[in-house]
């Protein structure tokens, strides 16, 4: 006889669908009123699925919705985290059907948000769901969802801290990473940090007319390509003084063990239809995206962009610039280095003015912790294959704040796949993933509560 | 008593601001219908002062204003050249005024095309009407306004080719062109070339987050940046080979004759607000914009420019790059060698595309001509000062062309300022520089005429 989550995935998928129709963009001002939308709509879900004490907590940006089921204060407590808002869906034109109008196609939810991180808080949601079905969650679990992920988590930050007590937990649990693939389950162990500017180069007090001008003037844009090309040398590592000081060195024992992941640079370059790999010297691709901090222009702009030909020579260029970091470095520091190196070598004729965005600090999680191993057993039981322990290469800032303020380590226990394309055109969740979620989740518990026993 | 001019000059304004109402911007498909407006009303401006055979010859594109007043087949004939397409006006937001909104403040004309070149054409239009007053004009005059010259002027130069019957005459008169200042009038004697480029980097087939890529896959705004700054040495010379090789040099004597004219690198610094000039080493500021080749990226974009921070590696970046040609290099030439080499230093991991746009052929034109020495008297009789012969950064493609399918020289009596801002937010012309050209040319065409008698 069908389970309960097959009589009812029809309806999971759909109610997840209608979240996804609210564009909960949270870099972007003019989309705050969905945020708080999208907000309300998880509060009532918590409330449908017995959760208690549900309320969006306010913060100085986008409030968390909060909800907790305390079975009996003896048993462990789960903290659930996760994050409702959304990457911005530009470029719209690249996308096949609308960021905000999901549909299923082949087997896949495609919309913003489907995979990062609403599909896979939804999860979560539905868990609970099914639990109650089968005599309800077996140990204590709280539930905290954000609405800055995409922005930094500032104000997550500052609730954590002033909130210790409501939050007190064993662990936390977070779907927001991936698998390597469908057959091949992992849990991410290595996490990097992140430090994020944008930079702004000033010539001219004004556009000027690059044919009376040019030759004669600091052309901004100019200058600022030379800046960026002067970051990295020819082997591709950064040049940026004191950068690789605190870069954890593995060991060779380590760097075999982490190159042991199924990995085929074949597969990888068709993948993203690129003819070569490209990176630091000395490096495998797995060793590259998870052990190597990086330096990375997220964007760029300046002058005429328009059609057609304008023979200008800018006032300004503009680029965000960001770097991912590795254990021991920190975002703080990098952001400083990073700032005075980057002013210090702008030539006389520009003035160069570094805008610090956000960052997050990198972290390693332990593989030997109770958590862990029943995260890991929930898998083997769901997907009939043990899953392998991957450093990836995104970070989620705030597993290292949680670990320090709270004193908590997190598992990653996430369902995505590199191919989801979250934060590109596109961004799609598989259904099969969604459904083994919201399968695997219940184990989760089940392990970690008989275990805690 | 008032001369007719002193009498009209009101209505001469205002007869320019309609005109300047009009947004003829060529670059952007949206304006054509206000391109074909402003050709229209030229057309009736020339009617009125009494041109005859007034047409709109149509072109594959925009079509070219023509008049033409034969007062006696014996005397000489002068061809007027000018364009009544204005630059695109973005960025808006930094304009003052609505730049297609004309207003005069302290004594100057601020819209897009004020100077650039509606205003210096309409100069010739109100100079047929002043002569008209007094006896007529005193020789041979055909008028051609082109609607293409901020875009290449490409079906100007087919019109010319298919009509060199139509167009003959002894000498080309533009003013399209500056002065050095209200106190020092002087004339453009040799105009740069231009090779303008549209370049475009792909890395992967799709947008990419930069936590889960960054490290190992080529970033194509990184490596756009890496190529451009390859593109000049630490002296700031171009490293494209072959690039000066027909570069001509100047004598010491030359050079220092170039240099005569009246020039402060400190009031030059001070005017466009920098620190500091930069440029070729070994030349100064005049000859980096009057003898030296240069290259500029006009415009670039790439990956998010939006507000906030969006950590993604973009699948394509962009720019525009022109480079400013002098005697003896040849638009086609660099045309070809920027493209071969730009594809050349393209690193494996990323697919580079070279769209050329425009160009145009550098040119010097004679300062012992009939012509060029009636332009100067005109200039020292309403100036009260000699000019000075300058040779100027911007290019005028057609000049060239002229020589070539015509056989003839050009005069360029223009009467902006560096100052006006063309190209910029906020372009003006003053009024003095407007009206003192409307008195300037009926001398030209009065000494231009005797001399050839």
């Amino acid at each position: 006889m069908a389970s309960y989550l097959e009589q009812n995935q029809e309806r999971f998928l759909s109610e997840l669908m209608d979240w996804l129709r609210i564009p909960s963009v949270s870099a972007d001002p003019k989309f705050h009123g969905d945020v708080l939308r999208a907000a309300e709509y998880l509060k009532a879900r918590f409330e449908e699925v017995g959760l208690e004490k549900v309320e969006l907590c306010p913060t100085a940006g986008n409030p968390i919705v909060y909800g907790e089921k305390i079975v009996d204060p003896a048993l462990p407590t789960v903290l659930v985290y996760g994050h409702y808002d959304v990457q911005p869906a530009d470029p719209y034109e690249l996308w096949t059907s609308g960021p905000f109008e999901p549909v299923i196609k082949d087997g896949k939810i495609y919309a913003r948000g489907a995979c990062d991180d609403k599909g896979q808080v939804y999860m979560h949601v539905k868990a609970l769901e099914v639990m109650n079905q089968d005599g309800g969650v077996p140990c204590n679990v709280k539930v905290m969802i954000e609405g800055e992920e995409e922005i930094g988590s500032n104000n997550l930050a500052i609730f954590v801290r002033e909130n210790k007590e409501k939050l007190k937990a064993d662990v936390i649990l977070i779907s927001d990473t991936g698998i390597l693939s469908n057959d091949q389950p992992s849990i991410e162990v290595g996490l990097r940090g992140l430090s994020y500017h944008e930079v702004e180069v000033t010539g001219p007090n004004r556009d000027l007319h690059s044919g009376l001008y040019g030759g004669a003037v600091a052309n901004p844009i100019n200058v600022l390509c030379k800046m960026i090309a002067s970051l990295h040398d020819e082997n591709n590592h950064i040049t940026i003084p004191a950068f690789y000081d605190k870069v954890a060195v593995l060991s060779e024992e380590e760097r075999a063990e982490l190159n042991r992941v199924p990995h085929s640079d074949d597969e990888f370059k068709q993948s993203i239809g690129l003819p070569d790999t490209y990176g630091e010297a000395g490096y495998t691709t797995v060793e590259r995206i998870g052990i190597r901090p990086t330096l990375d222009v997220n964007g760029i702009w300046g002058g005429y962009t328009g059609e057609g030909a304008k023979t200008v020579i800018a006032s300004k260029a503009f680029a965000k610039i960001s770097m991912r970091l590795v254990p021991h470095q920190t975002s703080d520091e990098i952001t400083e280095i990073f700032q005075k190196h980057f002013e210090s070598i702008a030539p006389s004729g520009v003035t160069v003015v570094v805008r610090p965005h956000h960052g997050g600090e990198p972290v390693v999680t332990p593989t030997d912790s109770v958590a862990y191993k029943a995260a890991a057993d929930a898998m083997e039981t769901t997907f009939g294959k043990r899953p392998i322990p991957t450093r990836g290469g995104g970070s989620i800032p705030i597993v290292a704040m949680f670990k320090t303020e709270l004193g908590l380590d997190s598992v990653l226990l996430g369902f995505g796949l590199d191919s989801d394309a979250i934060h590109s055109p596109n961004e799609h969740y598989g259904v099969f993933n969604f459904l083994k979620g919201i399968e695997t989740i219940p184990h989760f518990y089940r392990n970690y509560a008989a275990a805690a026993k």
